[in-house]
């Protein structure tokens, strides 16, 4: 009865302004009569073949779409193979279809003949949320699709905290009420399980890696297994992201060592208590000898010890473990490119069967754009999760419009040569390339307490994303972004095209005016937003900026072809051999291996110098352009999500110093950076400094907050534009 | 445009369920058919007689009013004195009646003539408001009233920080979003801002207390601005709370000595510069040499010089300063009780006219239940304004239901005896017993930015009831839950009377079960949600819960008559009168002038030790008695809120140690500290210490997580009941 409430509300919502709330579930009604009327001919029922209540959430789902998409609603009946339905839609979960998973689908549609098969419930679920979706794209087209997932464990990975804080997390505070579970129940749960299932999420660790042992008590488990309870139906594990500590905070021993039986019992303990209250428990996700976190090594153990003790708890469970690659060392000397790779590459075959080891896209921490991790290519016994992160901690936050497809495809896409050409990390990850049953793709989640959940609009559609590529990695970017579009914004193929073109573009764009040609970690310390390339000191080198983009008087970049460090090693030969020559190198990574000075001459014709300062002015020149096409929309677009995306396009290209210069530059600091080494003062871009100075004020206040507070602001950021971009062009041309 | 929108959506989110979004100003058809086509037949038109846009902003409010409550769409024509009207609605700004002052009106309907008739817009407004309330409460029955504001500022204190937290917030984050400010509006502020406006709430002060200079900054001066011009059509003015460091921090000068030339510069600049942003600028909300924010003492000046600089940074403005007389330090052998009147007694006369000192409404701090403060009836020369706290802060966050009108009406009835019998605090506030023109009175605010704005639904009820105590501090506590609970859940008046007796008896209870017979300050540290009696370091001994409960072997009490503190000559010898001799004190006061042994036999015929304990438990009884009243209205409720309202009444009567015992019981914890020291192990209420000190040590995790990150947590509360209220009648009954 709630869900019915929550649909209800959500429809009633759509009338007349949209809070985005809804979010791609909208279910608008088909403007185009003829689709429509022709539609409302060929469904007439709903026959329903299917024992469980999740069959029969499917079929309430599909009413409800039908019922907003041609205003019509069809009963739902059982399924009687001795009745004969005339324009039905058949869900049965009880299809034998060999080429059908456990998750898999058959759906089909022509003429009067509609049909969702699958195999089991949740396929049909997942059957019954494609069907709706082709309608919504497809209108009176005829299909006949036959999916299957690609990857098994299509998982959300929540940093929230609980306290209600989401560690970043920008889009208000955390979704769970912890304060109100298990008692009251947010509907905002229901929907928010509905878009998950809607794109094939089947799986969420419920808080933050950065884990707090109270959540293993018993007074949280009852909490955790309220939300399951609410999960469940939508097909959603819930996995407990652990406090590695735990036997000491919450057991009262005086070790944690993996090794010790006394912790070994109480991790079995605490699993049998967590099964009690979850007994489809997804299992556990660690961060372990970590950025201060505890872990195995603490006691002279290995990642493998940790994480086989896990395991070892979880025989006999469905459970899994699944332990975090994201760990580095301070070594002012060292290269944090390769410390995962090489404390985990003498691992590879020591993990348990129940293990899974999660590495980031890239070998730093979720860059706007990374070369590919060199772990993926590097590992033949251990299964590897891949982690993208889907809130955009150092992609803007939730002001600034980036579509992030592009980007996971870009490391998806990559080829590895792990088993020659064509070994691309979507093979490793869903574990075709080396056989193995268990593949994950996990998400950094980006939702909050937010009305439309993740802040900015446009941030629904990285959600969106990031669940249809966990189902099918070979789906292209822009097929997402039209899909999003024309579910979430408007039904008109010309607008939504227009739309789709500007989030394919907001990717590159956003790298060019943060960190062009493989710059890397400049931005501001804690609170990741916004630029500080200058940071020279920190709690630890590799969490400063200098330590990345080495710039100095010979040039510019990490060397890690030998000079600096060796990294680009790990990778395979073919991969080698593409990036080792800066002159082949993809300018996209040029900096991440290259250290080049400062009037290097490029394949792009200009000097390093020049080629830097055009990207990054030409990015900035680019959100003008956004603010254009978005605002020549006005029309098309529902008016509040209208208003709110062209403010956070107006945050986005800040208009500062005066408001007279349009203005998105973090360049300009950079430059100050480079003035104040003394690097600069014999050019003609030498300027300013006195200016930024104020503004670095700014950095700092906001820094301190940040780092106390561990949350987030939009306002620090030191957006400059000193010079031209007309003048650059020219300077540009006459090079040439 | 954007009200418009709001507004449907409201409409029409009200259709299926309600998730609370649209307050007090639902505008529900009205149920009663006869009632509605009598209102039908008497209205057609809306005549408008004003030039103004909030005026028009009135006529408007009216119409929508309409169109829900009697389905009827009203046109708005302008006031033409040659046209003569049938059926007509008349608002005019144009009155010239003398017995209407510049915020104040007369509404009057009677059959088919109806008037809103004031002398300014601000008027009109709040007119309309009162004028559409009429309406649902009254229904077609005639009225003729005019209204003025007793009180001339009706503030609100938001507590909100930049970050995006809410000091004291229990309903998640800010509602001003900083971060998206001022180039996206969130929809809400307007909202806000009407629901302000309805009950004529005038002023707000926008940011936390303990200030952030940044609030200064030209960055946060456009936000706000932009804040200001939602709220200005509403009648709302801002003010913004400041940090006395201000020109060392943002100014760059070495001292902020509120004699030195340089600073009082400072200020004048920064006021000036904050008009240019903000015409209209309320002023300066300070909190200053209290609890570590800097303050003219730090340069050896007053209170009162610090306040004059601002007010002379404001001289040819309308803007004040509201000086907080909040102060206390920290002396071991003193009584913080007396300590802000003793600061400020000193200084009354010097401060200039442009300042009002904002006294909280007890000597502490909030407490659920305190004596009026002393400063009020000691102050003859500085108007002082009434500090109330809307947010839960010790009441149980926002998961008790407390409706708080009883226990600010029991301050503001409260007699000084300033001028003789008669000199309530009301009169004291709003200026008429000594005659001052400036009169406030403030409420921190309990906004966050659930959907619902406050978080338990009951909630809204107190920034209802803080709004018309305000707006007319004479009306009863009942009369304004009813007026709420008919406007917001029912328009039965059956229903709504046991909603509104539940409300009446929730403070009483809350007393009950937490600080009984004038018990105080016995919360848990740092995070003041449950009990911590035996808390006895903290940073400052008036921050323990020992400094004030004095329990010893003697007895227990805090005796203000002499004994411990003179802090009871601060008042009126007739106020003393009352309080001084323990057999005729109020016994809800008690324990604040009283140390009394344990068998001390009282009023009620127990002694004192079985009084304290029958309180508790008779308090932690009528929860589960709300708990069965609110079931009780299942079908009479909406549904959401129902769930919502018995989901939390479930949490304030939560399950513990087992689950077997229906427990609510701060008095175990109590019990626990005397046992440690030494004075309850020859009594039979010995128990349970093991299981308590379970339970501890969830509190102990709580109070750090809380402190860093000045949130809240529901969870810690140590709720327990180790024996049954049958055991403790009996016992009663065989003392008497």
């Amino acid at each position: 009865m709630k869900l019915f409430r929550y649909i209800f509300l959500l429809c009633s919502l759509t009338t007349f302004a949209d809070n985005g709330s809804d979010l791609w579930l909208q279910y608008n009604l088909i403007r185009d009569q003829t689709v429509r009327e022709n539609l409302i001919r060929s469904f007439d029922v709903i026959v329903l073949d299917s024992k469980t209540s999740r069959g029969m959430l499917a079929a309430t789902e599909l009413q409800t779409a039908l019922k907003g998409l041609i205003g019509k609603k069809l009963s739902i009946v059982p399924f009687d193979q001795n009745k004969n339905f005339k324009n039905s839609i058949l869900l049965t979960d009880q299809s034998k279809d060999s080429k059908i998973g456990s998750e898999g689908f058959h759906i089909s549609r022509s003429g009067v003949n509609s049909r969702i098969e699958a195999n089991q419930d949740r396929g049909l679920l997942y059957g019954t949320y494609a069907f709706i979706r082709h309608l919504q794209l497809m209108g009176s087209q005829a299909f006949d699709v036959i999916e299957n997932p690609k990857i098994k464990f299509r998982m959300l990975n929540h940093w929230d905290n609980a306290n209600g804080t989401v560690e970043r997390g920008y889009a208000g505070s955390s979704i769970w009420k912890w304060f109100e579970l298990p008692y009251r129940m947010d509907p905002r749960y229901i929907q928010y399980a509905r878009a998950n299932a809607s794109i094939g999420i089947n799986a969420v660790s419920i808080n933050n890696v950065n884990a707090s042992s109270r959540f293993l008590t018993a007074e949280y488990l009852e909490k955790i297994k309220a939300v399951a309870d609410v999960l469940r139906p939508y097909g959603i594990q819930v996995f407990i992201s652990v406090n590695f500590r735990s036997p000491r905070t919450l057991g009262g021993l005086e070790t944690s060592d993996p090794m010790d039986p006394r912790v070994r019992k109480w991790w079995k303990d605490k699993t049998d208590e967590i099964h009690r209250y979850i007994p489809d428990f997804g299992g556990f996700l660690v961060k372990a000898n970590s950025e201060g976190e505890p872990g195995p090594q603490d006691y002279g153990r290995t990642h493998a010890d940790g994480a086989n003790m896990l395991a070892e708890a979880l025989q006999g469970r469905d459970g899994i473990v699944i332990w975090r690659a994201f760990v580095y060392n301070a070594d002012p000397n060292g290269d944090r490119f390769k410390e995962a790779y090489e404390q985990f590459k003498p691992l590879d075959g020591k993990f348990d069967k129940k293990v899974i080891v999660q590495v980031k896209n890239g070998p730093i921490d979720f860059m706007p754009r990374e070369p590919f991790h060199p772990m993926f290519g590097g590992f033949y016994k251990t299964p590897l999760a891949i982690e993208f992160q889907i809130t955009q901690e150092y992609l803007g936050h939730a002001t600034h419009m980036v579509y992030l497809a592009p980007m996971f495809k870009e490391c998806l896409d990559a080829d590895t040569y792990m088993k020659g050409a064509g070994s691309t990390v979507s093979k490793i990850i869903d574990g075709s390339l080396v056989d193995q049953e268990m593949s994950m793709m996990a998400g950094v989640a980006n939702t909050g307490s937010d009305e439309n959940f993740t802040g900015h609009p446009i941030g629904q559609a990285n959600w969106y994303a990031f669940g249809r590529l966990a189902w099918d990695h070979s789906l292209t970017s822009e097929a997402i972004a039209n899909e999003w579009v024309r579910m979430t914004l408007t039904q008109k193929p010309e607008v939504a095209s227009k739309v789709t073109d500007m989030l394919m573009q907001s990717h590159p764009t956003y790298v060019k005016y943060t960190y062009p040609l493989g710059l890397h970690h400049m931005m501001g310390e804690g609170h990741h937003y916004g630029p500080q390339p200058w940071l020279e000191k920190s709690g630890r080198p590799d969490w400063t900026s200098v330590y990345y983009h080495r710039a100095a008087a010979d040039g510019i970049g990490f060397d890690r072809t030998g000079g600096m460090s060796n990294a680009l090693s790990l990778y395979a030969p073919e991969v080698q051999a593409q990036w080792k020559n800066p002159d082949e190198c993809d300018l996209n990574y040029l900096m991440w291996f290259h250290h080049l000075p400062w009037n290097y001459k490029l394949s792009t014709g200009n000097i390093l110098w020049d080629e830097l300062m055009l990207r990054y002015y030409s990015g900035a020149e680019e959100v003008q352009g956004f603010i254009e096409q978005w605002a020549s929309l006005k029309s098309e677009i529902d008016p509040e999500i209208f208003d709110n995306v062209l403010g956070r396009l107006q945050i986005q290209k800040k208009k500062r110093c005066g408001g007279e210069i349009p203005a998105i530059c973090t360049f300009a600091n950079f430059q100050n950076s480079l003035c104040r080494q003394g690097l600069l003062h014999q050019r003609e871009h030498w300027m300013m400094l006195k200016n930024l100075r104020k503004f670095i004020i700014y950095d700092k206040v906001q820094q301190i907050v940040s780092s106390i507070f561990n949350l987030f602001s939009a306002s620090n950021a030191i957006w400059f534009m000193p010079i031209s971009l007309d003048y650059l062009n020219q300077r540009s041309k006459a090079a040439k």
